[in-house]
């Protein structure tokens, strides 16, 4: 049984597994808190509801993609060079999960999103604002190359979010065909989004 | 209750929709029957599991869905406009879906694909059907597109799958926001995926 100090964390980490094993739907407070190693009575401690639980993943999850986000898309790099290592620590990360259970369980915001965003409007905002978060942080990266002269796209925002797209459906793919051969082409088809210049392909 | 003649379309029609609002993992059988108004003897006549009815939603669905992407990618039009107007028949059958139901449910082989595909070999090998043959569709558009000198890729197929990818990512998107908005830039998106030419761009 965990420390109580850690249980909420336990907790969390094994909703994450669970959800990316078996979805959303299929999870039960009673799988979570055997995963998890701890009494029933913790889960209600922590979280009223599954859904206050899915909250927490989300958040979580999220808390710690951003921060490797804006590491790789804040660095001194040259901008299509910083995209260019966010598809690249993509597709690593896609690998160690499979490396590490077997099977691609592909992006958790992409798969709640299919699985939940049109019957709980709370989940659905949080995911809206993740995706918001995400284009607008590819966006001003793009801008920062359009300044540079390296792309050609007239609205940086729509482009964000094409390429941002791109990414959520090749992920698809490759949690599908539970290969990672496909994300090798983000950046070609990240470079055809953005309409990059000459200059723009030798990043 | 339901004629039998009529039964399995019924149980059929009741699973799509129940799956499109509520995923696979929450449908019960009770749940569909009491849908299709069938009697629950009547579902373990026609399907012995839930994932035999899946693969049976995922095939009435598909079967439909080709029939609808062959009238239109094999029509007499330019290889590039028949792309434009797959992407508007998809613009206009999620809005028509939001019309009827309130929301967007998106694309079911995506939706069961981020949801299933993970789970059980039997779903996802249908899906990798499925997209297969989305893929090779595509792929022969792009190729005449090619032979016209329309467009500019090294790799047909691999532009074709970035294409599905970019269709799938922004149905994501049109879901999550319950808004066909997005779909609207699918054009520009493929376009520029497939290095379009200023003939190609004509269509």
């Amino acid at each position: 049984m965990g420390r109580t100090s850690d249980s909420r964390e336990r907790i969390l980490g094994a909703a994450q597994t669970l959800i990316e094993l078996h979805g959303y739907s299929a999870l039960g407070v009673a799988e979570i808190c055997k995963a998890a190693g701890v009494p029933k009575g913790s889960f209600y401690y922590f979280f009223s509801s599954k859904e206050e639980l899915a909250l927490a993943v989300l958040d979580e999850h999220w808390s710690s993609q951003r921060d490797s986000w804006n590491r790789i898309l804040r660095s001194d790099d040259p901008p299509l060079q910083r995209l260019r290592e966010l598809f690249e620590a993509t597709e690593a990360g896609q690998r160690a999960g499979q490396q590490s259970c077997g099977t691609i369980s592909g992006c958790l915001f992409g798969n709640l999103t299919l699985e939940m965003s049109n019957q709980t409007d709370v989940i659905r905002e949080r995911l809206q604002e993740i995706f918001d978060a995400q284009v607008d942080m590819v966006d001003d990266v793009v801008s920062e190359a359009r300044e540079r002269g390296e792309v050609g796209v007239a609205d940086t925002h729509e482009a964000a979010r094409s390429v941002v797209a791109q990414l959520e459906g090749q992920v698809l793919f490759a949690k599908l065909y539970n290969n990672t051969r496909n994300l090798g082409g983000l950046w070609r088809d990240c470079l055809a989004l953005l309409g990059a210049t000459a200059s723009g392909r030798t990043a």
